[in-house]
């Protein structure tokens, strides 16, 4: 990766090699001719537990905070595009939560959530059909902590979980850092197959296993873009129950479906058998980290004194944010907002896919939320490439991401693309300098023959302040 | 239990019996004749990870929710008083954030955290004679979650950790929610015993067994109010050394020594073998749950990766908030009100103490922070007097939270009284209230000999929203 840089950035790469070792690194305090490896510097290293054996740093971090400067077009990060908020208004409200309730709002709060936002969550979620109770909802540091508390309370180590194929990078990641073993179960444009997870749970039922759970996002998947069909989403409730699996619904996009179609919840169909995750990062701002867990009532009292022991509380002041949102603000108007905005987004996407990529790419048609998910022509490889897409200024997430160590082989022609954050004019240079990244590595495919790629361990997304 | 009261609460109490199981309970959807044991009921106690064994609620949770009524005294929870907070001028910061800083404070951030706050965290410790790099800090939300992190990435089930006893109950569970071993080690006065640590820790090796770390809180200690002294520190930092074993520095009350007194923290004294947690809670407000961990280098990468499977990130708002406080406001003045608020909480309760209990009973002499340790006389049990304490409208957390599961049967005699919260009036009260109990058991010990206390699971001290 020597001679990594990137073209048009002259004055910020002076003095600096612009590798991503060089962007990656920290202030180094190692002398001259010591190993340059940090696992090899680490005097702790025989004190870690054993559910670190995952946590490295991978390389492939150094390329995402490369690809969040401005000069390259970035499909690779989920970032909300926040612009779409109402900042004057949101600006009074903060003021007077400080004023009017500072004292409750700057306090420990309950571990649970407050009460308020408890009620007010049971009525988000009425608009997919659910009928909860307030207190069956614990409120979350976003629902991250919600699938983190959840396989705390669920996962043992060793213990397998069903999750689809692709899957949500934070939840592998999660899975992996409580030691649970991730078993794919495949997907089509329809979501996941009935039959295939009939498969999978005659096969591990048959290897004398038991999954703990599957975990799903039925909803504008992320990165598959797909939704899980109406008709299917009986088959599904009915096989894990005769199976005796219970179901994680994580759900933080399913309010933004582009023609306004919002599907019915799991939940709402089978409320002792489905913990469905929520979140307000999407439909208001991540940058509260608000987000929920609604789960069967004996579950809920676990996953209360998990959080307890993991954060005290959630902030009281973010839910107090979010709690006068909702009461004084617009928020299903906000929502449409949010909708058109990555409506004319996605649209700019599936209109230059065609248009730019060469043949033997095919991609899914996402009804809502924030992704594409993309295979690119047989003998490419979308890891191996992402260092000269990033060069060339586009960024994608490598499809190695969404699956389970194990199953990374599985991933090597596929790419997510998010279309929620840059312009849709951005989108169809992002997407021509993409096509141009392609039909290189055709050519050189041409040329040489196709490339094995490096293995590549650790995190394999952009950190979350990596657009 | 039965006709446990409250008195002096005839309109609340209509219609309801008083009862902290009344009161606990949730809405009840048993069928008449079912087991009113919640556990009994669970269809998923078959599916938990074995981590959640200790993870039950306790019926001491029901009398701390009654001990929050404002008619009863709590000399129990650790809510700052937060009314010495300019409430009006940061109600103007608030605004400023979501207007000037908006597109950054409501979207993802780092896993780490800010690099902003990560620069004034490093001057806030500065204080306390720290040199530390930005880079080796990580936010989290809360020193909770620091503590949560620091846990996950040493501790595998059945290892050891070394906790002073009484420990911190927050850290007490999250040992016990990753399955880690606590041992006691004894303080006095002057904190932590060295000659005891050594023992343990000669012990330990004796056995074949080491621990992960030492987990200790040096100055104003919860729950017992003492610090360490100076010359104890180098002492501990030596035997820790020699072990091999890294020190938790937990320090949220550092900087509310009531003289201005601030003692040097260990890290500043071993950089590479000190984790140290800080906290904006106690000096700021702790509904913002902003925290942090300063770790070695190598180790602050783990703690970092941990984080982000936990959360994501932290809230980036609420860290804006803090650096906005930081960068505007005199925060070092507002340490300074707090410590005014607190010292003349801790007068009106060492002066009350020696005027209305009764003989037998001797207590902790705090010079900072939010705790006085009490022992109650010889045959009295602190666990099973509590609600009694309750009903006559005054509450403390009995000794027990403060010791790991196997050592609790030492804290029969303990309590702690918090004088953080309450006016110093009604601290006053509170004492007469509390010596009321003491000489009412005193008097049936006297008549009926000591009643040997029910064993309660379960964490015994009071949920966050409950001081």
């Amino acid at each position: 990766m020597a001679g990594f840089t990137l073209p048009g950035d002259q004055t910020r790469s002076k003095g600096t090699a612009m590798t991503p070792k060089a962007i990656h690194s920290q202030p180094d305090r190692r002398q001259p001719g010591q190993p340059s490896h940090q696992r090899d510097l680490d005097p702790h290293l025989h004190r870690y537990a054993q559910r670190t054996a995952g946590m490295t740093a991978s390389e492939i971090r150094a390329l995402f905070a490369v690809a969040s400067r401005p000069e390259v077009v970035s499909l690779a990060g989920g970032m909300p595009y926040l612009p779409a908020l109402p900042l004057d208004s949101l600006a009074g409200d903060l003021a007077q939560i400080v004023a009017i309730e500072g004292m409750t709002a700057l306090q420990y709060g309950s571990a649970q959530g407050t009460a308020q936002l408890r009620e007010q969550i049971c009525e988000v979620m009425s608009l997919e059909g659910i009928r909860a109770h307030a207190d069956d909802v614990t409120v979350t540091v976003g629902s991250q902590m919600a699938l983190d508390m959840v396989t705390r309370i669920f996962c043992d180590p060793g213990d397998v979980v069903l999750a689809e194929a692709p899957s949500y990078v934070g939840a592998l990641t999660t899975f992996a850092s409580y030691q649970a073993q991730v078993v794919h179960v495949a997907m089509d444009d329809d979501g996941l197959i009935p039959a295939e997870l009939d498969a999978t749970l005659q096969a591990l039922r048959a290897e004398g296993r038991t999954a703990k759970f599957l975990y799903t996002i039925p909803n504008f998947h992320n990165p598959a873009g797909v939704t899980l069909a109406v008709a299917r989403r009986a088959e599904v409730l009915d096989l894990c129950a005769q199976h005796g699996l219970l179901i994680i619904e994580d759900n933080p996009y399913g309010l933004l479906g582009f023609d306004g179609q919002i599907y019915p919840a799991m939940r709402a169909a089978d409320p002792d058998n489905v913990v469905y995750l929520g979140s307000f990062s999407k439909t208001f701002a991540p940058g509260l980290r608000v987000g929920w867990a609604l789960a069967p009532h004996a579950v809920r009292e676990k996953l209360v004194l998990a959080a307890e022991s993991a954060t005290l509380c959630p902030p009281a002041f973010t839910q107090a944010v979010v709690s006068r949102y909702l009461a004084q603000h617009d928020w299903k108007g906000q929502i449409k907002s949010y909708q058109e905005a990555y409506r004319v987004r996605r649209d700019a996407l599936l209109a230059a896919l065609p248009q730019y990529l060469p043949v033997g790419c095919r991609w899914t048609q996402p009804a809502g939320g924030f992704y594409v998910w993309l295979t690119v022509p047989d003998g490419l490889d979308t890891k191996a490439m992402l260092p000269r897409a990033v060069t060339q200024r586009v960024a994608y997430v490598p499809g190695t991401a969404f699956y389970a160590d194990s199953d990374r082989s599985r991933a090597g022609r596929l790419m997510r693309l998010s279309f929620c954050y840059p312009t849709p004019e951005r989108i169809v240079e992002g997407v021509r300098r993409l096509a141009a990244v392609l039909n290189g590595e055709l050519e050189l495919q041409r040329t040489f023959g196709s490339v094995r790629p490096r293995a590549v361990s650790g995190p394999q997304s952009p950190a979350p302040d990596t657009a």
